[in-house]
């Protein structure tokens, strides 16, 4: 299983991935999920992946290569970052028509999700979320995150703090706890994190950070949140019958 | 959709649950879903239900009948809590063959999960989670609470705050979090909130609540535990370059 999610707030927009993939319980391994694009000066793309980790390898293997090679499409030429969402989309098809038939008999699922998010100059910051058949959505200020694989654990944290106006800092500490409590219920989630944050109009990251298990910061987080939610709990009001 | 869920603390157990169902999203209406048999000083068992609302009404209603007729097996005649939840899940068997042909055809799941606990005079209080299949599994001190429907939202919480020496109202308080969460995530759970809380060697509910939408408990917890997170998320430990 894998987490990734991304918030957009009205300063820029912030990158969080575990890295833990699994090939039943018995084959567990550690992969980036997060890949960075940027030209600096000029556009920043970041990529999420989850689901089949032979689909997700071979589309960010493309998309690298594509660029390298100043493909006709390539994520270089796109001047929206609809347009790369829409890429990223016919990519995933492409492996997943090649590959699905053989998978599909071995009882395996090809599918893979996205997250695409960056910026593109002449453009706002934007996030998008590309389901296995292609298509796409985006996030907006109503619903400023958008998540990918094992998604409800983290969930109720990110709707009780995320908004707009939200700082860069404070939401990608937002960000930590919902892999945090997506850590502790799902064992096929898990470190490192990675954690990226994009400032608007600034074309490349500006803080990149990869926690291992016993990272000071992601350990200390885990320890203050507990306190922190016990506290919280014993603030709660009394029964009737308590008094 | 449904949430439900029990916790098995030293003191004795509770029980919650939301009361939204829906056959669709235009479809949405309000039904309890826990029911309990007491007999004063002798044994008190407690249902939960969610799935199908055709497959646990019957079932509900086929261990009310049972008793009142004294049928052969009835909840009044076993001597261990786990022939209990052996006979619930064979009673949800037989519902679900009766009617799962014509549902499937229909494209409808006949399936239902219940959780089944209270305590039999002689035996320790008990918690049980009975599978669509008529299996069970039992709660444990390692494993202090069981849940079934929508899941994931509210379990955080629970394995933050629930040990077995966790007292019976801040178990109470932590099911109405729990549930607060997932009302938050996932339109299809809400109100009105059932809680009941047994305590051991009672025989019969010592605390019983239905919350409403706009009631003060409810709102007043949902009010402290937002502010409560954001003081702890308040608390969290700065990333190097805030300093």
């Amino acid at each position: 299983m894998t987490y990734c999610l991304a918030i957009q707030v009205n300063d820029g927009l912030v990158f969080a991935s575990d890295s833990r993939t699994n090939a039943g319980v018995d084959y567990v391994s550690t992969y980036s999920k997060m890949h960075t694009f940027a030209v600096p000066g000029e556009r920043c793309i970041t990529l999420l992946s989850s689901g089949n980790l032979a689909t997700t390898q071979t589309v960010v293997n493309t998309v690298a290569r594509d660029l390298a090679d100043a493909a006709p499409q390539n994520l270089g030429t796109f001047r929206y970052l609809f347009e790369v969402a829409q890429y990223v989309g016919e990519l995933s098809r492409r492996v997943q028509e090649q590959h699905g038939p053989a998978l599909r008999e071995a009882g395996i699922s090809p599918e893979a999700n996205f997250i695409v998010g960056g910026q593109i100059r002449g453009q706002l910051p934007g996030l998008y979320l590309v389901y296995p058949q292609g298509n796409y959505i985006a996030a907006s200020p109503e619903m400023p995150y958008l998540q990918i694989g094992e998604t409800k654990y983290g969930k109720p944290i990110l709707d009780r703090i995320v908004r707009p106006t939200t700082t860069l800092d404070d939401a990608a500490r937002c960000a930590l706890v919902s892999i945090d409590s997506t850590m502790r219920a799902n064992i096929s989630v898990g470190p490192p994190v990675e954690l990226s944050v994009y400032a608007r109009d600034r074309f490349e990251p500006i803080h990149r950070l990869n926690l291992g298990a016993g990272d000071a910061l992601l350990t200390e987080t885990q320890k203050r949140w507990s306190e922190g939610l016990r506290q919280a709990f014993q603030q709660l009001p009394r029964f009737d019958w308590e008094q």
